[in-house]
């Protein structure tokens, strides 16, 4: 049997106010995903990686959700993973579920493609809640591209919102590994109603943005009262780079999921992003840390064979 | 000078779980504000009311927002209003601000159409704050008509959502009154972050619903989990009268605003929604409360001349 070839988009959790209910996938980063057909059982035979990920079949959310689909599809047989990690685990770009999009994805269109796009979705969703808690907002944007809203996670009911065709996103990762789980422990429990009121507002206005592509509204609704507050000390530097960023034109500056990513906005010609990209760079390397970085844009595709 | 006559329909605030974000304009039911130019100043010369206005002109949200709209237009001379109340006050359906709305239109027509809705919801919002709080809500839909989202009240920055062509709206308003004041004073300061996350989940996906035109998104994404479980206690019967509304049919069930009045919603035709009407009203009388019912729909025109 031959081996197929998937991409998962990375994802950018939360776009500001949305906490858990908004993601959009990113163009030219994400995981690329091989299988092929085996008698029985998952393997994970080789994975290309910078960062230590786990090798074992019950630790891999590429192969945790090759297994839900295959339980979906009434156990028609195994599947042999190789894996190319594209995105750092911690790094708040959705890499454990672009990991799973890219195993359900693979594992479906090996057994006959007969599952839906929610199923796939459930399936990634089943696997990231194996390592990092019940989140559909990565892996929902990861399976099916552009921006979604996340409904409800159990069961998983996701809305399309569509994209923003001018919008350029400057992504900066910082070396520091932020857990989900750890970023999470750090929130408080109770929201201030009037801050609820403010948050409901935001994000309803960002979905709006998506849906009608308005760049404008998007980048003018993506205050956060919620996480920023508090996920921001945990990035060292994050006033200054945040500074940078807008005094060289950016529009708008977020956190993407729990960080340490970060990501702003600009609807400028290239060179203009790369100039923005340049100035949050220059802090970054202030702190001392290393750090990857790129200009991008929405990816319309999601998961798919390559 | 000739009198105008201006109508103002009433507004379902919140619409579910959208508090203080989201609005909706429903037909056949609002105020009608009667205006002519007058030297200087403003005054009321008639109210016909089933129940006890304010005749004052700084006390009434018509005049106030009457002499909003002149200071606006520098004040080029005055207007005589009478007030036709169609809503009762305290009923949670836009009742003070229906006449803002009415009053800020029929002023600014009087004197030649020069604002924009934008400023003519400024002026509705400054009447509507004077009596009751600073909510843009109510008075944005009524202006606009449809359903509006308010992204901020402090400057009012309004997004217009559109329609649900389907929808109808079964209503039923007690003869109790809940004054938005005294109904804010019982809501918790501080929301739950899960309540939170649900809040923002649902309020994104009844924008998208109005975005989309799709009822059934719509009715399935009405949970409420800040107002209604503090509010329905103001209300007499509420479960009873919820729980008739859906074994009915209804798909969904909702408080107007800070209540009393109650919404059901049902795509099903007139006669099906009259026996929704029925049960819901059946079971009012069981409370010994007097009521007031109407089955309607969005109302899309707003604010305007008859």
């Amino acid at each position: 049997m031959n081996w197929i070839k998937v991409f998962a988009p990375a994802t950018v959790a939360n776009v500001g106010p949305g906490f858990d209910v908004l993601g959009v996938a990113i163009e030219s980063w994400g995981d690329t995903v091989e299988a092929r057909r085996s008698d029985s059982g998952v393997s994970i035979s080789e994975i290309v990686s910078d960062y230590p990920i786990p090798k074992s079949p019950e630790a891999n959310t590429a192969s945790i959700a090759t297994i839900e689909v295959l339980r979906e599809l009434g156990n028609p047989g195994g599947v042999e993973l190789r894996i190319k990690k594209g995105l750092p685990p911690g790094s708040g770009l959705g890499s454990s579920a672009a990991s799973a999009a890219g195993g359900a994805f693979a594992c479906n269109y090996l057994y006959g493609n007969k599952l839906t796009s929610q199923q796939l979705i459930d399936a990634a969703t089943n696997a990231e809640e194996s390592v990092s808690g019940r989140y559909a907002d990565n892996t929902s944007a990861a399976i099916l591209g552009s921006a979604v809203l996340v409904k409800s996670v159990s069961p998983v009911e996701i809305i399309r919102l569509g994209s923003i065709n001018e919008l350029k996103l400057i992504v900066v990762t910082p070396q520091i590994k932020v857990l989900t789980k750890e970023a999470r422990a750090t929130l408080p429990e109770k929201i201030a109603l009037k801050d609820t009121v403010k948050a409901m507002a935001n994000t309803s206005a960002v979905a709006t943005a998506f849906l009608k592509d308005d760049y404008n509204l998007f980048v003018n609704s993506l205050e956060d009262v919620i996480s920023e507050p508090i996920r921001k000390k945990l990035i060292p530097g994050y006033d200054r780079i945040k500074k940078a960023a807008i005094y060289s034109g950016a529009d708008g500056f977020i956190i993407s999921g729990s960080g340490p990513t970060l990501c702003a906005f600009s609807n400028k010609p290239k060179e203009k992003c790369e100039s923005i990209l340049k100035a949050m760079e220059s802090e970054i390397e202030n702190t001392g840390l290393s750090y990857q970085s790129m200009v991008t844009g929405i990816d319309r595709k999601g998961t798919r064979l390559i």
